[in-house]
């Protein structure tokens, strides 16, 4: 059997769509069928997923455990025994037990997607390649909003995915697709 | 006594301005005199002070030990008894003890200044901010580089970095200058 690797799901919740329905604009509107397709592959390779969620207990934060944002969304619900890991900060892997389950797994790649790019997915992505995985982003199963600058300038949601992709390529992670995954793992479906 | 706050410099060593000098493009040519100036402020204020280096032993890598580009900027040198801590990833949390000793002195809020911006300086910020420490980056005291996309577009490194402090502003941390530090640590000078 090859290498295994692992898909990490970040955030697929729906405080970010409730975002949008507030007048945020994002990039990547097919990102949750992309983590759809993901989930897919990956369940029918039989390879390992790990679902994270983003809690936070301030009263009236989108991702308080009793709001409607907390709830992930349907497209990326786990099955079965797949394990779902709770974080309170962007990094996956900072207050939570992934990295060791990784290790005891014997797990040495991991293929990261979901939201947003450039806050817990990017901080996620640097720390999977510094603590020595090797780490892919699939590009086209995350996604981003617009974003203003301490200066006042408005970065595009789009302008935002690709610095975020330029820093994580080659340093700190390989950058694929949902099709490139489906390739590299070889399913014929 | 007010809390403390440690100033963390990060790789300010040559091998940047060798890759300078072979003709990639950077930001913020002043950025060693501000790390000098913050040098100073934290020396004359009693506060404590962090050098970080990074070590490569790969053959033929800019920061290998016996490389030129391994050598400290004059501008950033150690002092007395200040401590001087080795990386081998970006993170300067990851395969260090420095999380350890900031716990250890009872410190709480960390400046972050160093190279490049993007890379080692954002992923320790990042990274500082998750740990739950306080931390400031001193945007005038960091510099990038040009960089490329994996879809082969060009950044300009004043654009590398302005996503960097939009990235990590109120996210991960605050941003200041080396006069706004002064200021708020109170020096005379």
């Amino acid at each position: 059997m090859s290498d295994p690797i692992a898909l990490v799901v970040v955030d697929a919740q729906r405080a970010f769509r409730l975002w949008e329905a507030a007048g945020k604009r994002r990039n990547n509107p097919d990102a949750l069928d992309r983590i759809a397709d993901l989930l897919a592959l990956f369940r029918r390779t039989g390879q390992p997923i790990f679902h994270i969620r983003h809690e936070n207990r301030s009263p009236g934060s989108s991702f308080h455990p009793d709001a409607e944002g907390y709830v992930v969304e349907e497209a990326a619900h786990e099955q079965g025994d797949e394990p779902v890991i709770v974080k309170g900060v962007n990094s996956s892997f900072i207050g939570t037990d992934l990295e060791a389950r990784l290790r005891a797994a014997g797990i040495r790649r991991v293929a990261i997607c979901g939201a947003t790019t450039n806050h817990c997915v990017e901080t996620t992505t640097r720390m999977a390649g510094n603590l020595g995985f090797d780490a892919v982003l699939v590009e086209d199963a995350c996604w981003c909003f617009d974003l203003d600058g301490p200066d006042g300038r408005r970065h595009s949601a789009e302008d935002v995915q690709a610095m975020t992709l330029a820093n994580l390529s080659g340093e700190f992670a390989d950058i694929a697709t949902a099709e490139t995954m489906r390739v590299q793992l070889g399913s014929a479906d």
